[in-house]
């Protein structure tokens, strides 16, 4: 259990490493959404590994195929099912792994928790899985787009370099580059940072920002389903995430209240506010400013390099560093950042339509 | 909607800041957990309103109140309520604020999203609400009791006064000060500060640690209700709270995979971790390690100076600082992340009875 | 857990028979409803033991009472708690059925799944509970009011004396006499009935008939939450019912298609269907026309009679009868039966909300 | 939405008529479970078409592929995904039901609701998205096997031909014959009336009846999720259905207490009841008697003959029998009716685990 995200746009995934394939069931879905399939497809082309110099260099084509839902190229209001099959799947190339459990993976936890594990490429745990949300949540996006939300996400920190706050950028720049920072001077020191890391045979962290525009005043459930708190349960539920902060996050703890408070300014007849520390989201519902939030990321645990560990009897162990891997996880997570957030955003949105009588 | 929390010790809270009370119902707490009301009392009293200098000086006895689930003072398998009647409840204080939205509070988006607002104290949006919350999060302290699970959260930062690490801390010293932190020396100068803050009108914010030990291995349930995920929407989810990361966090995000990942030992037949960034938890299952995180919460809204803001016609209109606040809140913030981290691992600790055939 | 119900318009139920009382929290009910409080009062008093000679003659006053979730009269959005305390809770009573299981009650299964009981008036298995759910239906019939939606049920069986179908009524009658059948001739004989099976200290079961009108069509959530699906898995929640079915039910099954299927005529522009077989329901979703369908009641479990059965070691002993009890449970069922109708349709009204784009 | 099944036992299916095929990902399987997959395709096999002479002739070979969850036979934990591609889809075979309403099928209601419908053979609200229940129920079989609980179910009525009661049956003899009741004479009776139906190009209703032997005492989640509430909203979801009953059903409505009640008696240590008009079920929660319920199966809409009708502007139409179709749904119900029961049971089974501290 635990594989099912959203209230009314509801998804399920599924799918291994290394089994047939991954994909994702969409309950939920207003009828009538017109299906752009190159889009979906788009969406997974910038979470699929092999991309650029700087991410794993497996090759994995992520081709979608959907199984249900769409008549005459419309949803139907019945599940919308979406599928990728795997494809390179060297499964011999983690047999070593069958016995040992690598350091800060799921191997040891999903062991102990369901008696047996699926040690090809971290079976269920592996961020494969994340393709089956970069499919579904291209899908929110179409339904967002007919309501106007825009979502993006970029990289806004890789070890120590850090981009410029997000209001100083120009976020249509994101994909300009390889690693997805706006900043062009940014991007090329955190390029020359992965190479260095990548040659070193390590890995580093990061931190990828979401910035969601145009969202109507009015989303979120208090008391429990706050919108950020919402945002931030989606964001943590991505592999490798240790934080997630909005708004004025952990800086704005440092403040005085007559600093952060956000004061209420008319203009042309609509009410915004004057600064933004609240992140958009008041209260837990949005307030139509920008919703702006952080998401880290810690160094990939698969390192190329000879670890200390144990294997299943509890006898010391050493795990080898093997296989293709990213050096830094962050470029390729802008497009999960960007699915979960429209999830949470459409689920929010329906979930909206029941506030009043 | 939105009042639910937990999939199997789920608890739903209801009333508001100016009502008949606020309450909360368990259902799905097993049979036969002996309840000690007492102790519900005294979670409460760490929460209540008054009980310290630095806290709002409002006085609320908080007296909690059984109206079903127990029978001869064991839980029943029906749904356990507990209600807290209002006191003190001054609605005349808050007739101002109908007309007016504070700033960075609640009652703009509520006003668009519902239509209308309880005005009074801030309504259901009041941190009122997070009593029912202490006394759900007692009845979940009791139930983890019986597996040996220990939760404890005390304040780590004020404003830039900052506790050592929890593992340089002994946290059964956190109730010692009014500040609730741990540290004597940290706890003076916190103290401090707040009193400053109060005399200057304003406020400030800080951070709430977390710390879980002794849970079993095997807790959370991947890939969406990891249970990191799961701890992160419950803070989220507190009153004021603008950011949550566990383990390394943040700081995290800065290192390299090599220095990061925690190293398996193997100690008397049992498997640790020599390091623990990973906060206890990995692959979104708990692992035996200490699970640790860190909540922000930002300053209290509410200042006792003259604020810009417009009123529901979107003019202009000063909002001028009333009543009785905290000018930190941090400290009354302690009870609810333990209550809140409570009812996500008694959740949690059920779930996990479904994994194995 | 079971305690709650709906997925949008969500009510949790709880209290016991002989506890502080009984109450429901609505969670999910849209902000802006108007609360006719003495609607809510005139809806229990319908379900309210000591109405006339028929029922029991305990005295409740079942007085409800708000405690959350309405300002100035109307919902705001949180969740609206309905309380009703307990009187003439003789508890001593019962004492004598601590050790003994009832025959056809709950106390044994109880017992087993739960390791104890409350068995003070069954506790929680008591139709006590239902006073929650007629309140709850009461605040969703005022939903359902607003989209013109009608709900209403009657007695259309006791034992063998039977009403003509619902088509041949004027459902305005119900409330005419003490049995709760709209046809004058027919309730004479009912009540004539159960007056005999009281003097002859037993009990005697029967058949609510519940008739729905004015649905939009489009209700009902398939594969699974058809509308009639619901429809069954409410009336099956209520204490005492054997069964049910919708449009031409049991007797369906021996037509044939060709006198069966209802053909679809036009009638002034609307779609109509001839005869109404389907029960208003095509495909799990209201098609306009008259929804309608019977639920079966057992007879009372509690007579006044000595009767065979076990002790909780597992040996024989008697259980006498004793205490205030309904000779038939289907008068003051009738509110019941609409009442959690009307949850029904005020969830499905909810969640068509979000079936298009 | 309404396309999940289950709360911890958790079945989303999807798919349609003449799409890709249909499928159903369980989530919340327990880990350790051996699947054996030709017990899937064999009770596929069982609600296969084209199987029998009184079946429809369409040949359709349904077979079963696991797509994720499971690693070297056994259940991991993850999500279990079974898929049924389709074959044999003559979508031509439909175009003329584009602009007409079948009489007593889902056409009206789907367009209504959704804007648009998949009209290629019913699309999702045909009876093929049962092949997905059954595989899913398979598994539910499965996992049910190793708590030695036992799910049956047979033809007890066609039209007006009636088998004896359950307990007077070998229910080992179902598959005996092809229309699924284990009393030869009956059975010989309820196939010559089918025959001479599909001559007369109508169809027939009839009644399955269900059993479940060896369930533990305790399953079943009161108030709102009693036993049999669940399965009765599970058959109720089944196509064609029109009522359910369990226990004595309808028939004891007419019976009065003293002769209805189930007395407890002892035998050998174990408590029993001296019979089952609770139908294994008392209070909502088995009690360890046998759990028999029936379930009502209109007469198929789709008939040889011609309809009246109207089409989507409302005009006066004629619907003309077409296409390969089942003059008796329910020796094909059998397999799916125990499916469902499956569901509920081994989602029931684990809910159990939680009841107790």
């Amino acid at each position: 259990m635990g594989n099912t995200f959203g209230k009314l746009f509801s998804v399920t995934t599924f799918g291994e490493s290394h089994g047939e394939g991954v994909g994702a069931v969409i309950d939920g879905c207003p009828a009538g959404l017109q299906i752009d399939e190159s889009f979906i497809q788009r969406e997974l082309d910038r979470r699929r590994p092999g991309q650029s110099s700087i991410t794993t260099q497996r090759k994995e084509s992520d081709r979608v195929k959907i199984l249900s839902g769409i008549f005459e190229g419309k949803t139907t209001g019945a599940p919308l099912t979406l599928f990728i099959a795997n494809e390179d799947a060297r499964s011999k190339d983690y047999s070593h792994l069958a016995e040992t459990f690598r350091p800060s993976h799921a191997d040891y936890t999903y062991e102990k928790k369901y008696g047996l594990r699926d040690y090809r490429g971290g079976g269920r745990s592996s961020a494969r899985e994340t393709a089956a949300r970069v499919a579904a949540g291209a899908v929110a996006k179409l339904l967002l787009q007919t309501a106007g939300v825009e979502i993006s996400a970029y990289v806004s920190r890789v070890g120590d370099i850090e981009a410029p706050p997000y209001s100083q950028l120009d976020l249509t720049k994101t994909e300009s580059n390889i690693v997805r920072c706006p900043d062009a001077a940014t991007a090329e020191k955190m390029i020359a940072l992965i190479d260095q890391v990548r040659l070193d045979r390590d890995t580093i962290g990061g931190v990828v920002t979401g910035v969601i525009r145009h969202a109507p005043v009015g989303l979120g459930e208090p008391v429990f389903d706050k919108l950020h708190a919402a945002l931030g349960n989606a964001m943590l539920g991505i592999n490798a995430v240790k934080g997630f902060e909005y708004g004025s996050g952990f800086a704005g703890t440092r403040m005085r209240g007559s600093a952060h408070n956000d004061p209420f300014v008319a203009e042309g007849g609509n009410i915004h506010t004057r600064t933004n520390y609240s992140g958009g989201i008041q209260g837990g519902i949005s307030n139509g400013e920008d919703i702006y939030f952080h998401v880290a990321f810690k160094p990939v645990a698969t390192i190329m390099q000879d670890q200390e560990s144990v294997d299943r009897k509890g006898k010391a162990a050493v795990v080898s560093g093997k296989g293709r891997h990213d050096p830094c996880v962050v470029p390729r997570a802008v497009p999960i950042v960007e699915a979960m957030a429209a999830l949470v955003m459409a689920d929010f949105l329906l979930r909206d339509r029941c506030s009043r009588v």
